[in-house]
């Protein structure tokens, strides 16, 4: 009876019968063995999001780059590191994903190759040189594949976010963009609170600041209003 | 009663009355506000053996760049990011240190500028450069440093360990060096234990493998010896 009761429970959620995908976390990308290129984020927002999402009935998975939390109840989460890795894991089930949500920081670049071993300094060498190349747009390609889901991307900016964000939304094919400014030090990577911009073709929604369990609330009713349209 | 007990128990500690300084963990170069360049030291080991020296009654202080681990119990713990705050740190105390030991992967570059807002994909450009200057190289600052401490570095290396283990001890102007393979997963960076050789002047010593709790005890016991000669 308990389990009848709570299969009821979840068939009442918005997202039932939905397969939301997540992407969350920084990527890292390796140099060599040892070092690599990374960036702030913690995985905050996208675990949030995951755990919201799931307690709305959505069959969620999380393609997550290395954080420290865990995985959120009743979600399937796959760990990865590279950009590329992130990537192959998204399409490998986009003929399955109703909707797909892009919060991971994912690294633009990565060094044009991995070396084998150690790279030494050298005592002569005052200088040194990495060379990157661009990573594959995730949620470009998402977004811009026949077989696309409902694409959300972010955008974490420092200066003219709306400005920066609404372009973003046209050039990558995005139905959704969730916009913040990560030069306030109150909100982002390693907060627990958020505050955002959702825009999407037809107009925006002002989040004031909350908490990320909240703000991932906020945004899943966005989508889910953006869905019925 | 406890106290006069506890303060007696410190006090037969091979290393009471003796300040000792560890650095520990990786660094973390800034390349913009929210990207930078790190490696993929735990801090495991430079833990271990703050815990160890405190143990034997040392007054221990601990600087630390970005980790999850908590600070040991008895250990004055100085969080730091750069290779340059971490030198900063370490010179700060070096006149009333007697020991210090140099367990940190430091980055051996960091990049030429810090942009002050993030830097932005340009979608023309397939390539970018990252432009990196030598960072200060610290143990090797501090064992040529007029007040210098009794010095001991860590090599970590992917080939020809004992090699450039001897001649890194030489060229800095160490006391001691432990050096371990890296290349070899069962031990290193994100694991709980180690393998490694200690190297000084006019010996040797292997230490098979073990806990990183344990390699710090037998690491303090090869300074013990050193510093009575």
């Amino acid at each position: 009876q308990i389990t009848e009761l709570t299969a009821e429970y979840f068939e009442e959620g918005a997202f039932t019968g939905k397969h939301v995908v997540i992407t969350a976390g920084p990527t890292q990308e390796a140099i060599d063995p040892v070092r690599y290129i990374s960036n702030h984020s913690s995985g905050k927002m996208g675990y949030a999001l995951a755990q919201a999402a799931a307690d709305q009935g959505a069959q969620v998975t999380l393609i997550s780059g290395p954080t420290n939390l865990p995985c959120p109840d009743r979600v399937e989460r796959i760990q990865v590191k590279s950009a590329e890795q992130m990537l192959e894991a998204s399409l490998q089930r986009i003929s399955e994903t109703d909707v797909f949500i892009a919060s991971a920081a994912v690294a633009d670049y990565r060094p044009s190759e991995i070396a084998e071993h150690k790279i030494k300094k050298v005592d002569g060498e005052d200088q040194m040189i990495i060379k990157l190349v661009k990573n594959p747009d995730i949620v470009a390609t998402v977004a811009q594949h026949p077989e696309r889901p409902f694409t959300v991307g972010f955008a974490a900016e420092t200066q003219d976010v709306a400005q920066y964000a609404q372009a973003k939304l046209a050039r990558k094919n995005l139905d959704m963009i969730v916009a913040n400014d990560v030069s306030n030090t109150k909100i982002g990577f390693n907060s627990d609170n958020n505050a955002a911009t959702v825009f999407w073709g037809s107009g925006q929604r002002e989040l004031e600041l909350m908490s990320k369990a909240q703000m991932a609330s906020e945004i899943l009713n966005c989508i889910k209003t953006q869905l019925k349209d």
